[in-house]
């Protein structure tokens, strides 16, 4: 019985009546329940509007971002069928019924509780995406071109780029190889890769990815606090991708919302959290990711930024697909979540057997006594820095936590270094100045492969630098 | 061989040089052939520095939109990596070099060959999606914030939502109930659903759908010629969706590009075309589509649009999942296509139902003389309308060309009309007015739906209406 009103009314997933209106027969339940039928998303263009009690309530506690709400979205017109009825679904609670565009329910429960059990994320607060790099392109469109933001430099490129194609940013300045109006937060060796805050300048967004791509480097929970409190005192919203937590094993954090103020009992909400399956399960091309809101994560005038998320993604996605979101599902079940801890385990050995190799040219070519005292650049990392050599300066940061080995040749440009490697070893490596201007002289190295193809790379670099 | 260069250097699909290049490792072949590394997208600031012969020679005879091109993309800065090597790859034709993004090659030639292959749109220039909602969505982000837009009232809500979010709108007006700075192309019964031409201001984007969705009309050859001169005298970029093309049964143009002007040998091009395939092979929740843009089809300073939407698609996209991706290419095969032809003839099956049954409706009813003599509104789409009647007013149009019936209560407000429809039958169409204020009075009736569900709710629609 349920099917019949599907069966009259679907294909148009996302439903918006102007000024009156959004109706998904999914979410219709037939049985008498006229009531349930929801809006895709209502968006009441100020805070006044907001009318149920739940958010009233809200309103009163709430820490709020400094950042204002986008006021294209604003401009939406949606409002409620059967208002009276739907009452229990205009709370932010009710987002669960909304429809496919979010995700499967068992999905973003089986999420919330796979990964967030403990920091109170709960299933309505996942949105299932196609990946990771997909939902940052949505943040922008979400946020708009009025917002300013802060990035780690070096770090994946979809940031700066769509903050770029969204008109949130100034000219590329050659000198500095820096777009205007993004604040670039240096992470180096010197820093031990998390950037001095004190020089950071106040932006709405924040953009940081722990365990870092392309450095390797996973931030502590003490530096993690350190930046959840920046993003607190500035009104900012903090964009956390953790797209590689699972390669985390130490006590670094896995998820930002572990740092108190990121996402807990108390009101003070600065983080959203983005994540994929991509790295864990070998998804790369299946694509599936999620993205965590926290409901009381509010935009200046209390609106939350959730529901203006939602409104973007029934807007401009149809869900991932089914099949990936089975496969995801599977991936969460026990023998799964074994699968993928044994994926990640593959890739770390490939990553210390890429470590090795770089560690051990080294010590052959110098025969120095150096050899084997090479030094910690951070506890945290495991990281260890290679003394420089007259012939063969580099220096290895070794992804402890992560899927990726960074080594710096001082003084050589990114050129120099990649066509060298290239053209002798035919083995590609991504040069580290497209990450960033704090990615000059730097070239990443990625353990993402079959192990005889990283082996036999390994045989070249030897050769190479032996 | 050709692994090992993917295994150290993947997962980060879109590497951006900043000033430099971008390096896709899928697309290194390693086979001594170094120069065939390719950037991801180039995309020069200017047409001066538009590098190629190919591209200059374009240049000097090509038909140039008036649209600007999007400043912001404008912005993004890449390069190339060994640009005197790779130049072959440099020119438009090298585009299917790119990579995954855009979708896997055999896909792409199938696309092609299946629906292309008489109006000349080749394999580089489909781009495979997640489905239509997403690419439409891709093409507010691709034209900024600063161009305007036509769409048909009624239509698909995306095209106006996420225009409005985009920030191409004005302020809902509630009076019209219509966003300022959109021009509303009202189609109704008055003009066989299509729009009067005269009337529309010129924009720079003109969404239109054919078979239209609400309305099911098909537009005829001759209308969509007049379309085709329309946009090319008002220098505007048409975005046609074909996303119910294979419902059409009668001599309409399945393609935009069958129209002279659209694309062709001349270099006169307006169009760009996006459709799906959730309406031809189930695959609503499997999320496939595609878009197909001319290589010709030039911003205002010469620049291709296809250019930066590849670049806009590399930036804010992972690929279409690799899973559907197979599935698309299995509907393709003969037997996949007799297949979907198959499902396409169900749901036809659907229509009729449901067109008889508001008929018989009429008839039972009225007793009156002029069953049996209905008007064909239009010989082009065989819709029928009903006469008017005293206590139960509507005219039908059918869907012969679509898998929707839309039918007119005319005096009644959507409210009425659907919740009287909802409560007494428990059956939920689509309140026409969520499409647009042309939509007013109108409900659509989907066929998209298992038979004994179709037929249940005609069975109810006959007892409501006996």
């Amino acid at each position: 019985m349920a099917a019949i009103q599907q069966s009259l009314s679907t294909s148009i997933s996302t439903f918006l009546g102007q000024n009156k209106l959004s109706v998904r027969s999914q979410n219709v339940s037939m049985q008498g329940k006229i009531g349930r039928i929801v809006r895709c998303v209502a968006t009441p263009s100020t805070t006044a509007s907001l009318c149920n009690t739940d958010q009233l309530e809200l309103l009163k506690i709430a820490y709020k971002t400094k950042v204002s709400r986008n006021e294209n979205l604003a401009k939406l017109q949606a409002g409620y069928l059967f208002p009276e009825r739907a009452h229990e679904l205009s709370t932010l609670k009710g987002y669960s019924g909304y429809g496919a565009e979010q995700g499967e329910n068992q999905l973003r429960a089986s999420i919330a509780s796979t990964y967030y059990a403990n920091v109170g994320i709960e299933e309505d607060e996942i949105f299932i995406s196609d990946g990771a790099k997909s939902d940052i392109s949505r943040f922008q469109v979400l946020f708009g071109s009025n917002v300013t933001m802060a990035v780690q430099d070096p770090s994946y490129p979809a940031y700066v780029d769509s903050s770029v194609i969204m008109g949130q940013t100034g000219q590329f300045q050659k000198d500095v190889e820096k777009y205007g109006n993004i604040a670039y937060m240096r992470c180096t060796p010197e820093n031990e890769f998390f950037p001095d805050l004190s020089t950071v300048p106040r932006t709405d967004i924040i953009f940081f990815c722990s365990p870092n791509n392309p450095t390797g480097s996973a931030a502590s929970r003490e530096q993690l606090t350190k930046l959840v409190q920046f993003a607190k005192d500035n009104g900012s919203i903090l964009i956390y991708d953790s797209a590689y937590a699972m390669y985390i094993c130490d006590d670094s954090p896995k998820s930002i919302f572990e740092i108190p103020g990121a996402k807990e009992a108390s009101p003070d909400h600065v983080a959203i959290e983005v994540s994929s399956f991509s790295k864990y399960a070998g998804f790369t091309g299946v694509c599936l990711g999620w993205t965590a809101i926290p409901k009381a994560l509010l935009y200046s005038d209390g609106f939350p930024v959730a529901k203006d998320f939602n409104r973007i993604v029934c807007t401009s996605f149809n869900g991932a697909s089914n099949i990936a979101q089975a496969g995801g599902l599977a991936c969460l079940s026990p023998d799964g979540f074994k699968g993928m801890m044994d994926v990640v385990g593959y890739y770390k050995e490939n990553t210390t057997i890429i470590m090795e190799t770089f560690k051990s040219c080294m010590c052959e070519e110098t025969k120095s006594p150096t050899c084997g005292t090479l030094v910690f650049n951070s506890s945290k990392m495991g990281g260890r820095i290679s003394p420089p050599k007259a012939n063969f300066q580099h220096k290895v940061y070794e992804g402890k936590n992560a899927p990726y080995v960074w080594v710096h040749f001082p003084g050589r440009s990114w050129w120099e270094v990649f066509s060298e490697i290239l053209e002798k070893t035919r083995v590609v490596t991504t040069p580290g100045s497209g990450f960033g201007p704090g990615g000059e002289g730097f070239v990443r190295v990625s353990a993402f492969g079959h192990r005889e193809n990283v082996v036999e790379a390994c045989r070249r670099f030897k050769e190479l630098y032996k």
